[in-house]
């Protein structure tokens, strides 16, 4: 028998501000956009999804992309991200003087297709465009890029996944990859991943590509019910970030019946049970909750806002 | 790096009819309580907690205890077991042929004084008294105890419990077993626990306790959002058993702000999906969730019941 004992620390990285406002359809205003990561970053959260550098056209939420980052810039213990679809918004995202990068790339042709209206080996291909400008702008070893393998586990048009399947795109991005830091998200797009297919795919991707050059994260969702014990078992299994939304704001257009990511408090309910070192308080992060539920029009889904809060500590 | 494998197979412990309908005020007609046990027999749950043997006084909702479980007898396959407050319940269970009594201590003693009116100490003479009366009646050998230890990791009242007060409760609880064969519950009452804790508390007991007269079994509620990850952790440190129940229908009127247990549903979906055998169909399950979410009067919570049934095999 295996005592599971906790890691020391794991990596919060917060993507309200991203997966879950892109899911509320008004634009929001921008003020209220900042006093929501103002909060976020109070509670302690240093990894932060701050917005997309997509066409205002395609996602009009993210058209003040611009202005939050500006705001935000000069806070050195943060560490702040933006997604960024193809070069032109990896562009952008440096020229707001972002350094950290998220891409995106799904697993499954169908939902690459649905999700970013391009093939697999397009969106692979955009990966090694946005390679090329870092060596071009001489950012190749100030940047990090997150590459976030949608569908890794399940896709909504094709159902399961096999690791295998993950494997041969990641490897295509690990060739694209060329000396640039890269941290690899597996992300349950769906929320139908289960535990023991997260530590298999955790567990044979590392097998593949675990060497120092990549840092590896998970992305779920609690759809299922699965979302905290998948991300425990990701940790498990060698994942040392975890993408979490505050309030478990969010869901997907492209991804039918699926709630927003695995609720912040939760996560950190569960590690802190534990002593994991994440930075947040749960109390204050709860506070930013709260900001958070009440924006107008957003989805949530958190078990942690509807327990009394006078033993939360 | 540990990689997690899941168990050949797992006792799921359907508690539903006992603490799912005890949570309804208004008393149910028995041949509604019939017809979701034969949902979820048919379904292939085969152990399964039916009711209480308690003072109808004290809850009516358990006054036709007796035509239930003459209802169900002489199903060889089954392990139905029934809750037994003190030795008038036990003689009563015996008398109506079960062979499975569950009865409860709370490691707390303001948890134990609020559930049954009485110090731990006297409830663990009542369960002397249940053992001395097996050997009464020569049934020692052919009768499963099953002992709750309620609020195992938390109680309302104290706050965190450490497992160093389970270990002592329980060893006095093993000064009265008598060669009884036992299956110990840490039961998490309030839904407080967390994962780190469920595996510290089973391992250090099971360190203390382990022999081969006793099995080892939780009881959870998701109320934190806890429930899966729990129970996974839970199995992967000597539980054989998980109390679970469907559609999450439940509450405990003395731990407040408690949701139902750990939905069966959910529970089955983390499991199959790592080829772990429970014997239930998870899409009969859910038949038999909607017609216990159906019952008047009843608060229920899980996730599987509302996704898109198509994908749930």
């Amino acid at each position: 028998m295996t005592i599971l004992t906790p890691p020391t620390r794991v990596d919060i990285v917060e993507v309200a501000p991203r997966d879950g406002f892109q899911s509320i359809r008004e634009p929001l205003p921008t003020a209220d956009k900042i006093r929501c990561i103002e909060a976020l970053i109070e509670a302690g959260i240093t990894r932060l999804e701050i917005g997309s550098f997509v066409s205002p056209r395609a996602i009009p939420q993210m058209a003040d992309i611009g202005d939050i980052v500006a705001h935000f810039t000069r806070r050195p213990a943060m560490r702040f991200s933006a997604l960024v679809p193809n070069l032109k918004g990896a562009q952008l995202a440096l020229d707001s003087g972002l350094r950290e990068l998220v891409y995106v790339v799904s697993v499954s042709e169908s939902h690459n297709q649905g999700n970013v209206r391009q093939s697999v080996d397009a969106s692979l291909d955009g990966l090694a465009a946005i390679v090329e400008l870092l060596h071009e702008r001489d950012l190749q070893d100030a940047v990090c890029l997150r590459l976030d393998l949608g569908t890794s586990f399940d896709c909504p048009y094709e159902g399961t996944i096999d690791w295998h399947q993950v494997d041969a795109v990641l490897g295509k991005a690990r060739d694209a990859q060329r000396n640039v830091s890269m941290e690899v998200a597996l992300c349950d797009t769906t929320g139908r991943a289960t535990p023991y297919q997260v530590a298999e795919h955790f567990t044979r991707l590392r097998e593949q590509h675990g060497d120092e050059s990549l840092k590896w994260a998970f992305h779920g969702h609690d759809t299922y019910g699965m979302g905290v014990a998948n991300a425990l078992f990701a940790i498990h299994h060698g994942a040392t970030a975890i993408d979490a939304a505050t309030a478990g704001l969010g869901g997907c257009p492209f991804a039918p019946g699926a709630t927003g990511n695995t609720a912040t408090e939760d996560l950190l309910y569960a590690l802190h049970g534990g002593k994991v070192h994440t930075g947040v308080s749960l109390p204050r992060l709860l506070e930013a909750a709260d900001l958070i539920a009440a924006l107008p029009g957003g989805q949530t889904a958190s078990h942690l806002r509807h327990v009394p809060r006078d033993r939360v500590g």
